[in-house]
């Protein structure tokens, strides 16, 4: 994950232009529509927007999901057939938003964050959502396909899904999209783990490196994340022409995951904030033992190999050279020496 | 204690999804049930939920209480019988949810969290208790039962327990499960004060490692157990048709207990952060003092080992070896330097 | 101060209940009771409970104070001639409770804290508190009494205390409690600075020691002294029928009394905070100096030594040891090198 | 960027004191006209304020943008024509105000912060705009022009902002100015980006100084941005008289903006911190990675070097020297005890 | 600036007690008094308060300060005269009392805290206000009279504060009082910039003190103005009949001053902060730096200077002496470990 993910036009553009992203390799759009109710589901996979108008007008539930790089052109054309507003357009074609919720009079925007294991990397892709009366139209530029499971649940016959209205498919659009959270913080969880046990054991500069970034991607997620809670509640604030009072309860469970998920990334940060401080307090005491073992070795054989120095001396006069018992002498001093200071040692509790 | 304990389905899957987990070894559900009124009190172990049925019609007091693991199947049949919403039954299953409070038309619904010593572990089991006119069923997937206590004070006739209705028996449900922190937090303070006389007498690893592990394991038990003040918070302002306000006096000293707790939490938290600071410092001072030791002995010596092994070199000409003094004048310079560097580190307060 | 030390009953005890805790020394209770009006004043010292009873029922202020151990039995006549609620005496005989303010109907129930030097250490005392039309209550168990210069108020004629209702007594009485932080917050002033001084001029370990004893005493002083700023806040906002209007200034005095109490704290904390930080990076610098030094001594004699032990061997073939220069020429390379290391080291600012 | 930046009049001056700044190098003043409507557009450059006032008279929409040093003269002659409020006019002249927005009467005054690259360094300028109905002057003291694609937009006919009113221009300009911040923290994140590299790569000492004047700028520049959040959340709540509400939608969007903005300056700085924390420990790692290397190889060859030294003295009796393989023996101890301590370390993983 | 300034009564003295402190020396009170209004002003310099009393009741606005140590004697008298709350009078008399605002029936009391430089030191003296319908008596205990620039501008017929009425004065009072806190951050400003420059160009321990020396005097000084902030904010929500509409805007401004005045204080401690991380991280930086040197020449020479140690031995039986190339090989196996050693650190970047 880089820092700065926002893309913007240069300040000073007018508000709402619709400008194509050059850098953005073309990747072809593709318009996967369902259009249902309790009785009866049409299923279409990559049909222009024209041939969808149509399931539009009808009072069945359609939800159109627009899958790769939605150009300026079909934006444009978009919004003309529903009077969206030009911001919300813009935002659309702009990835990299931060998730919010904006009420259009009839008509209900919402961006989220989609948080995608990229190999041993997390990615962040936006969806974004306009809920009207009606009908749900996502735009997801990406790789991976969140919705399968729902389309999975729409074609079964008899499921609550297929009985309630528009409101509760964009709920479950939602509710999907939060949720994928939890695995990858299962992930986290398991990997902050596994470096915990490695500091326990035997911290090494990897270790460090590990739980740096770690912090850094629990970071940059949590910032690209936690607006979402606040899109949740105010979803439960919205009045009741366009959210049917029986779906509150879902969104307020699916707000509840959105609290859970914030407080794992809280309880993750301060757990890594701790192993970092573990690391450096761990660090501090290993440099105190070397530093003791070393000490201790220098300091016992420095003053006798001064002393055994001085009688490798040649001067022609040194008495003590000739004394019978010199040898032993010296012998004895240095293991005086040694000696006194073993005891002091013990005493200051070096070893 | 791990990191991430939610239980939750694929993200996709519909909401309140009974699905039972193959993972959780089977372990036989038993109903316990007391249905009392002010004289008189019945109560029967292990019975099956269709005998509970009539009880539940009475205009008796009704406590069922499912201990072990209750199955999708029950939780549809109870659902059915009681009309409770999909949600909380998905909730009572998937164990390891956030502690929190759910009005759902005549019904109160709450998730606790009952923190165990599991050996010198501490264990969260999920409690989650039903609440309505006449009537509290609770659910509690683990070994020990905390309510026995309870159950012991409604046999006994005359308390106030049987007098008053189940708003009454479900604040003392909440009581029992909140004040269960107690012993915990104080077997906590004391553990922490161990490891502090460990800290100021003798820091070794161990003392570290100590402090790290007591730090997490405050963190993850404050992380389930701080929304139970805002279980109680709510409770407080909930209408008088489910709540009496006689009743209210209680949940507020109830709601003060959750609040000592967090406290309590907060200064642990504070005085084991306190405590890292001072391993740290503590080791930085004795890493000085171990080095000043060394360093005043490595120059005390160092120099005149140097000045020794001169005298040491095998050179024809060096006349300083054939004066007669030279060798008393080796031992004088010796001396000179040697209270010279000493007068030195005195003065730089080396020792 | 120790860590945990609220007294509670094992969770599932009924609420209200009074049991006596066998841990706590006897102390015979003694009741002292001060009764009056603008004209007239009675004082009893030690008097029986009964004896209490007529001063009750007359128009005049009654002031009782329990001094020492009041037993369950004593507590529960109180209860029945006052109705008071059972929450609350629990509270009086349990002391270790968080300070906080409780309204049952027409009684106001305050529990506060009274912080106390007992030797060289910091003790907190609880004193409840029940206020009713024409009536205080004051329950302290400890051994000094604080409200001595109260009664030595009282005693005076024609002073604002006697010509006041009962809500003036209550509001006195809760002053005196609140100012008793003052003295003490003066002390813990004066020992930071000596500790500062002492980090400023020569820290030891002992320094370390009491820098952190200081900041646990704080911490742990500060939670329980600082729920009596909401206590006095909350009391400011009771309704006229128990507080008089005129006496709400003398609140809001008291109220910033304990603002100024939780500042000082405040400010007491970042205090220490820095002087931790302050020793941490003198302890640094200190490092750094002492290894400069050892380096530089270290590493200007060991090349030599080397060179001269080169020229201690005794190779029979070694034709330097010949030449008739050599022992100069040894000497000016040591010069050399020892030269050319002071500048490099001088250069690196080194010394 | 300096820590103080505030210009401010010596304390005691009347409020409203229009004093010109002698410090203040002259800079002449540029006043540049936009006088439009849907259909017709005027614009001058560099005219006097005199030649300004009939357009301000119209009903078009006139813009004043005065560029440079608006001396107190001028400022006391708009004055009067707008009946500006002087505190007003004292913050336009002694830039470096906070961002602030007031409400006098029929008129807004803002005060924006505008962020700009100066060389290497980051410099804020301020820009200062009155907004009533039919008008808007902005002051702006800087080389810079920020406005001129807004110029561009304007001439181009039949744009959004030729056919709204005076409060989408006041919204497009406050727009401009926090979009500014955009391209400045793009380029800071790519800084932090390569410093993080170069910490993981190899640091040193530019390193770190390189995160404190990255963190230091940051902390600066946030200062001066943040209260800018405020003045557009103010804006959205200001009343329909002046601001229209099909406006709002726009400056709930430039609000976003805002919000984004002090998100990055979160999040940088909390990885700021990170690479500190990150540098100490890695420092602490090296440190002792080579004190392990210094103390294995010092005291491997220490006691060797100690025994070596016995057995270059030049006692006369010593048996040892003279014994055939008393050579080879000493060889023998000092493989001996370079192994022994090798086997020691091996165990304390020290390589 | 000592921690603990407030002056208080023994707990359990009477509120409103004004007992003169017997440790303040004895500061002859001196009585300024101006009255005006549009057309006349009168001053006199040193007149006794019933001098003052006859001003007092005519309808121009009357300013009385009271500069020097106002005694018990005077306040009580002045208290009679204009019915002062006693807790008021005892907060004039008591300084170092935290800054506030009170509300008696038809006054206004405010407390603030003039800073000041004392030399190298700042000292906060406490300035106390009555303000009420026609007057404003102001109470300044220290040596620096801060309030001469406004007598000036009363002097100068014509200007704002001639016309305005006694909300006007009070405002100025209080403006000046903030405003002084500005030359004084500005100074703090300058001197932080210094200590950084020191540094990051060559940090000693002196820098390490003035660090902790700023972050103190910081910390002392904020806990003396933040409240200020509160009280301005509070004047602001004062009813008109104290405070005139007209005069609202210009305490907006000076709440604005107090704001930024707190956000210079923000700024100011998290640089300190970051300075001392800095120098932290500094230190380790060269700590390290050192370690390299000493570990490579130590490394470097032990080894060769155990070998040459093994040749300077006496024993008559070792072979390698009498090689006619032994000398030669020394010196060649001498260099080959040197050089080894050399890649090996080289690898490892250690210099």
């Amino acid at each position: 994950m880089t820092y700065f993910t926002k893309r913007y036009h240069p300040p000073g553009t007018a508000p709402g232009t619709l400008v194509e992203d050059e850098h953005l390799e073309s990747r072809p759009l593709r318009l996967k529509l369902m259009d249902y109710n309790t009785q009866s589901l049409e299923e279409h996979d990559d049909i222009s927007f024209t041939e969808c108008r149509p399931y539009l007008e009808r009072p069945t539930i359609t939800w159109i999901h627009a899958h790769g790089y939605a150009g300026a052109e079909l934006l444009r054309e978009l919004g003309q057939t529903f009077s969206l507003h030009p911001l919300a357009l813009e935002d659309v074609l702009n990835t990299g938003q931060r998730p919010k919720l904006e009420n259009y009079d009839h008509q209900l925007f919402a961006i989220m964050s989609l948080p995608l294991w990229d190999g041993d990397d997390i990615e962040v892709e936006q969806i974004s959502l306009f809920f009207g009366p009606g009908y749900v139209i996502s735009f997801h530029y990406g790789d991976h396909d969140p919705f399968e499971p729902i389309r999975k649940r729409l074609r079964a016959q008899g499921g609550r899904l297929r009985e309630r209205g528009a409101d509760y498919l964009f709920y479950t659009l939602l509710d999907v999209i939060v949720d994928q959270s939890f695995p990858i913080l299962e992930e986290l969880g398991e990997r902050i783990e596994t470096v915990e046990d490695q500091l326990l054991d035997k911290p090494t500069r990897l270790t460090l490196e590990r739980i740096h970034l770690l912090k850094r991607d629990l970071l940059l997620l949590r910032r690209q994340l936690w607006p979402q809670r606040e899109v949740l509640s105010q979803l439960q604030r919205e009045d009741q022409s366009l959210i049917d009072e029986t779906t509150k309860p879902y969104l307020r469970d699916c707000y509840d995951h959105t609290v859970q998920i914030m407080e794992l990334f809280e309880t993750y940060r301060d757990m890594l904030a701790g192993m970092l401080d573990m690391y450096l307090s761990g660090a501090s005491h290993r440099l105190n033992d070397i530093m003791r073992v070393l000490t201790v070795i220098a300091t016992l054989f420095i003053p006798p190999t001064f002393l055994v120095g001085i009688y490798g001396m040649n001067f022609q006069h040194m008495p003590e050279l000739h004394w019978p018992y010199g040898y032993g002498l010296v012998w004895l001093i240095i293991v005086a020496v040694m000696g006194g200071m073993l005891v002091y040692f013990k005493r200051r509790n070096w070893f």
